[in-house]
């Protein structure tokens, strides 16, 4: 990612959690997280985030996603010796779309399709106040939806590096170029 | 505690809630959880909270101290055969004046003495966006600061029935009496 693209969303991302009144310190607000999962297209395909904390045992996040932006299809494995992540998301702002196993159709989804292979298409949608509990290994992916979301995750131990993604063209640990 | 005393604090809670611009669903709105530590004290010695989630692994919740109330002094232990709760407290909203283990004395630190045991004085300060992680087994009390606080906690499961208090008196499960 050009340092130019990412300096644009860190910019959006800040100034979606000013309008969510969340309060960031001046350090975690330096250090906001931009991933377009190495495909280019962080506007279609992508996530913005920062991490509260991450310990041994604990994780907590704060995400942001645009209209329509997608974390694509992954899933949490054994790491380290730990269990797969379990995650609980609870939207904060707006609306989020989040897919999981189970019924349900591509060709029924409120979910804009991006260019990405997704398998998983079991419905959740998520507005303020409402959360949602993935156990360790299942397949799932999210969007934002029309005003886009914040998305606050509360998570055993975090190690994106390791998670399966199912579209064979993605890195998840974002690089950036001057 | 007195149901009308109940209905009090759950509401001056949910007002705390929305200025923060905090979001719950109905259901948490009817759940908001109050403890006066059966000292019938609150509005000095308690504390207002909802849980979002708590599974084997992972707690979060949402906790509001109004200017001066005092979460009184604990720490949590192994339970279970689970080692004791790590947690993680971010203030949100206002000021929180947090008390460890560690250098400080009474006479030095910013929260108003209330009638409880306190034995522990190294004053963490937490004003909006700010965080610190309690390890386990750590003596610990807190305080909403002059415009109360709203704190998340992101933890280990939660088993507040098993918590140590200082004061002998206390006891952590709220009892509600018509």
């Amino acid at each position: 990612m050009k340092r130019t693209v990412y300096e644009t969303q860190a910019k959006k991302t800040l100034e979606y959690f000013e309008k969510a009144h969340i309060v960031l310190t001046d350090e975690e607000k330096a250090s906001i997280e931009v991933s377009d999962f190495g495909l280019n297209d962080v506007e279609n395909i992508g996530l913005q985030l920062v991490v509260y904390v991450n310990t041994d045992k604990v994780c907590a996040k704060e995400m942001v996603l645009f209209p329509g932006q997608t974390c694509p299809e992954h899933r949490h494995i054994p790491s380290y010796g730990m269990p797969g992540k379990e995650e609980t998301f609870r939207c904060r702002y707006g609306e989020a779309y989040l897919y999981v196993e189970g019924d349900g159709k591509k060709e029924d989804i409120k979910a804009k399709i991006q260019d990405t292979t997704l398998t998983v298409f079991h419905e959740v949608i998520l507005k303020a106040g409402e959360q949602y509990t993935i156990l360790p290994g299942t397949q799932h992916w999210f969007q934002g939806g029309p005003d886009g979301a914040i998305v606050s995750e509360f998570s055993t131990h975090s190690t994106d590096e390791t998670d399966i993604f199912i579209d064979e063209r993605i890195s998840r640990i974002p690089v950036v170029e001057d």
